[in-house]
C-alpha cells in the first residue's frame, strides 16, 4: 500500500509561476491530495485548472481555509495583507500558511496585524527561483528543484510548523535555509535590490540624453549583461524598493560611500588602490562563480 | 592574374588577441603580403609564427617601420607613448599607423607627442571586440567580423590615411564608425568603463565585510550578470579607468547625482515616480535589445 500523501488540502492563492510551480511540484511528489486556488483572473484560473495546477477553484474562502492543511500566498507581496484579512477569521487549528514573498519584514508587520496570537501559524518563505516568464502557463513542477528557499521563521512558530512548511519546500525539490527576516531583508537588497536599482538607474540615465543614440549605438557585451535587469518588470520592482525600503536605503548609502571613495582614488589617480579594489572584487566574484552549480 | 594585396607589410606591435586577429583577418582576406611582429615575450611570438599570425619577427625596429605600408599598435594603451618615440623617427613616407586602444585622448596626446607633424600619419582606431581570452592563442581571424571598429580621425590626417585604415579594419568584417577621440571616451565611459567601475564596486563592498558569505550564499542570477564584468582583468582596468580619467569622472558624477535622486524618491515612498525611472530605463534597455543582432 502507498504512503498517504502528506498534505491533505492545499489552498493556494495566486497561481501563477510561484504558486502554480509549487503545486505542481507537490502533485508531482504525491504529497497533495487536492489543491484549491483563488486568484484575481477568471481566465488564469481556467487555465490552471485546465493545465492541472489546481484541482478546484475555491470560492468561499472560509470554507476552503478552515479544513486546509498548508495555505500559501504566492500573489505580489502589495496584495498579501488584504488576503491575510480575509482568511484570518477562519484558519483551522492545524492550518499552516506560508507565502512566496521576496521581501519579509513588511510581510512578516502584515501577518502580525492580520493573524494576531495566530501569527504562530504562519511561517514566512521566500523561494529565490524567477524565470523569464509569469503565469499558470509558466508553472513547472522542477521550478524549485536544487533552488534555495529562505524560510524566516518567527518566535511565535512551532517547531511543528516549521517543520511542515520546511517539508513543502523539501518535497518541491528545494534547499532550506533560515534567517531572520531582518537578515533576509539586509541581504537581498545587498545583493538583489541594489543590483536592481543600480542598473535601472545606468539606463536611465542614458536614456534622458538628448544625444543618448551615440551612447546605445556603442553598449556591448559588458553593457548588455550589466543592464539585462534593467528590462525587469517597473512595477515589480517598484514594489519590491517600497517594501524593503529601510533595507535598501542602507545599502543604498554604503554603496554611494564606496562609490564616493573610487572617485577620490580615481580624481587622485591612485593606480595601486584602484588594483587593489578591482582585484579584491575579481577574487570575490571568481570565488562566489566557482561556488555555483 | 589575382588582384595583388592592397598591403605590402604590416607591422604588428603586440601579437595577442587584437593585434593576432587583425593579422589574421587580412592574411585571410588575401590583403596582405607580410606581418611582421613585435613584442616584448619570446614565447608569445614564436607561438604566432607557429600558428600564422605573423611571418616573422622583427628585430630592427627603424628597419621594418620604414617600409610598412601599415602599422598597428596593439599593445595595452601604457605602452603605446614608448613604442610611438621608438618608431616615430623611422616612419616612411607612406607609412600609415593605428592601433587598437580603448581609450582614445590618452593615445592621441601621446601620438602628438612622439610624433609631431608626423601625427597626420597615425590615425586612431578603437575595434570593439574583446573575448574571453587573449595572447596569441586566442586570436582569430573573425574576430572582428560584424563588429564594430570606431575611428578617431584627428584633423591632420589626410583622406587618403583615414581610407587605409578605414580599409584595413573593413578587410577584417569589421563595421566603421567615426567619432571625435573626446566623443569617443565619453560614450565608452558611460557604456563601458563606468559600468566596471560600479559592477566592481559592488562585488567589493560585498567581499570586504565579516559576514559576506551569507551575503554571496544567496546571490542568484541577477546578481551573476551585473556582476560578470567584476570578474575583468584588474590591471587593464585600472588602466583604463586612469587613461579615460576625466570622462569617467563627468559620468561617474552624472551617475551619483541620479542615485541621489533614487535615493531621495525612494525615502520618499514615492512610488510613481520610482516605476516612472523604471519604466524609462525597462523601455530603453527593451529597444536596446532590439536593435542588436
Amino acid at each position: 500500500m502507498a504512503d498517504s500523501p502528506e498534505f491533505g488540502k492545499v489552498v493556494v492563492f495566486g497561481v501563477g509561476l510561484i504558486g502554480g510551480s509549487f503545486a505542481l511540484a507537490l502533485k508531482a511528489a504525491g504529497e497533495v491530495e487536492e489543491v484549491v486556488g483563488f486568484g484575481r483572473s477568471v481566465a488564469t484560473l481556467t487555465q490552471a485548472i485546465d493545465l492541472g495546477v489546481i484541482d478546484r477553484v475555491g470560492i468561499n474562502v472560509g470554507q476552503e481555509v478552515s479544513d486546509a492543511d498548508l495555505v500559501l500566498l504566492a500573489t505580489p507581496v502589495g496584495q498579501m495583507a488584504e488576503i491575510m484579512a480575509r482568511i484570518a477569521p477562519y484558519l483551522g487549528p492545524n492550518t499552516v500558511v506560508t507565502d512566496g514573498g521576496s521581501t519579509k519584514s513588511d510581510v512578516v508587520a502584515a501577518a502580525r496585524h492580520a493573524f494576531g496570537e495566530r501569527v504562530a501559524q504562519f511561517v514566512p518563505a521566500h523561494p529565490i527561483a524567477g524565470a523569464e516568464n509569469s503565469g499558470a502557463a509558466a508553472a513547472r513542477a522542477d521550478l524549485y528543484r536544487e533552488r534555495k528557499v529562505v524560510l524566516t521563521p518567527l518566535p511565535e512558530n512551532s517547531v511543528l510548523n516549521v517543520a511542515r512548511v520546511r517539508s513543502a519546500w523539501e518535497w518541491c525539490g528545494a534547499q532550506i535555509h533560515e534567517l531572520t527576516p531582518a537578515e533576509h531583508d539586509r541581504v537581498f537588497a545587498a545583493v538583489s535590490h541594489l543590483p536592481h536599482l543600480l542598473s535601472y538607474a545606468l539606463v536611465h540615465d542614458l536614456a534622458v540624453r538628448d544625444n543618448r543614440e551615440v551612447f546605445f549605438t556603442f553598449a556591448a557585451s559588458g553593457f548588455r549583461d550589466f543592464t539585462r535587469i534593467a528590462a525587469s518588470h517597473p512595477e515589480m520592482w517598484r514594489d519590491i524598493s517600497l517594501a524593503n525600503r529601510v533595507a535598501l536605503l542602507e545599502e543604498l548609502d554604503r554603496y554611494r560611500a564606496q562609490l564616493d571613495e573610487l572617485r577620490a582614488v580615481l580624481d587622485a589617480g591612485d593606480g595601486q588602490r584602484l588594483e587593489e579594489i578591482f582585484d579584491t572584487a575579481r577574487t570575490a566574484r571568481r570565488a562566489w562563480q566557482l561556488g555555483q552549480k
